[in-house]
């Protein structure tokens, strides 16, 4: 059936991946935050969903984007990353120029893990403050009854 | 307010983004269709909003969003960009080197306009036969009250 | 209409283009500046309009693009852009690879408000000192009628 | 003098560029085309000049420079670079390849020569049907004094 590709598994499901999105939004309101960029990447770091709020720059998208594969990538949160990036600025280049420039090390890119551990996909905010995106992301992975890995120890 | 860039007009809303790309699902369900890819972009061709169903292959997200994109880039429905890549198959191996290969001329790329004919932006669906993509792009379109511009002539 | 594109939302004209780039120009001249190069971007950071003087060297059109560029991919003016590299240069790295290089970050970029705070676009100017190449870039907006974000606190 | 490079030959002034874009403009104008996209590139194939007409897709400013960059980097104006699309298809592939796709082998790039047949630069216009582009690209040159060569033999 060549019109019907099927069967790949994503690790997280559109509904996992939409509430996390809706719930990621809803924090931000809360807060007051300025407008956010949310995705959620699967388990080969493409997109599954994502939301960019009316107001957001331009390359939020990307950026939003950049915080959830440098996650999945390297497999670390965003603050672990972004310690590298400090002690380690000649692996975390060479890394960036690996990959194309697609990875963004800071807070707000958000690995989801299932309570076994295994990692099912990452989320990745942009939009306001690092830490505050980062918020954003861990909320809405709970919501979705999975674990949020932000790269800091427990 | 350096953490608080805002002000930024898309065309769409995050709402009608949203209605489209839920109208398109509940289209390809309906319809049977293999799992679907749905990518909203704005005036500046950005991602607005993006869903990508349970069982969808890899590819299926820079599919659907070539789709979008190559209507937004040369300004007509996927359509008339099929046509154009049999009639003038020089123009367009260099139109798609000048954009780095992110556009895919086939049905499923729909303009989005208001009904005084501005462009608001593209939606791109990827998934099924580009027939039937295309359908759920037009039914998302229209559910969110716009107008859809396949590149056919009316 | 094949042959006719056409419908698509800029935010600015180019008459409101032109002017901003006559009257950057003719402040430069005023202020006995070297040869200038402005460029004006649109809401999807395209270009609208552009000149440069007689006698500019050659990557200039580049630095003036990018300037306007990174103000539009993030939201603020050059002049944040500018200590954001100071304060975040990790960030600011990797926001270079994930823009391809396209984004300058110094002043001389400044957003093109309206008067209801929505960004319509930018101005980038590149040929002499950054601080003074800001003054024409806002010169030009203000003679627009416009609002010019410069990244600084009012 | 750091903040004042200056010196550099363009082989054509901002002045001629003005003219070249004006006229082309106002010739699309009279014949009712869609709107257009005129750019001026010089003899380093660097842009002079450019103007985006209100309505235009956005893409329109890289097929413009594209059209003029091609004739400028193979020497030919847009004729016979389209020409050769069809003739020579394996080497135009790699001339794309190796220019990073930024040329466009169509009519619309014409080369600006003066009376003595020296190249000073290329003029692109995009928007229309490649033909009538063409027409408003050589008005805009001959405007200007000086003369323009489209790669047909004369």
């Amino acid at each position: 059936m060549p019109n019907a590709p099927t069967g790949f598994a994503h690790g997280l499901t559109l509904t996992q991946a939409s509430t996390m999105i809706d719930v990621a939004l809803a924090k931000g309101r809360e807060l007051g935050l300025a407008p956010l960029t949310v995705v959620v990447l699967d388990q080969a770091a493409q997109p599954k969903a994502l939301a960019r709020e009316d107001g957001a720059s331009l390359l939020r998208p990307e950026i939003a984007t950049g915080k959830a594969y440098g996650a999945m990538a390297l497999g670390f949160g965003g603050r672990e990353l972004a310690r590298r990036s400090s002690k380690m600025p000649g692996f975390m280049n060479a890394f960036s120029d690996l990959c194309g420039g697609r990875a963004v090390p800071v807070p707000g890119g958000v690995l989801v893990r299932d309570t076994n551990g295994t990692v099912l996909g990452a989320v990745g905010v942009s939009g306001d403050a690092s830490d505050k995106d980062e918020i954003c992301a861990v909320a809405g992975i709970e919501a979705a009854g999975l674990v949020a890995d932000t790269g800091d120890p427990e």
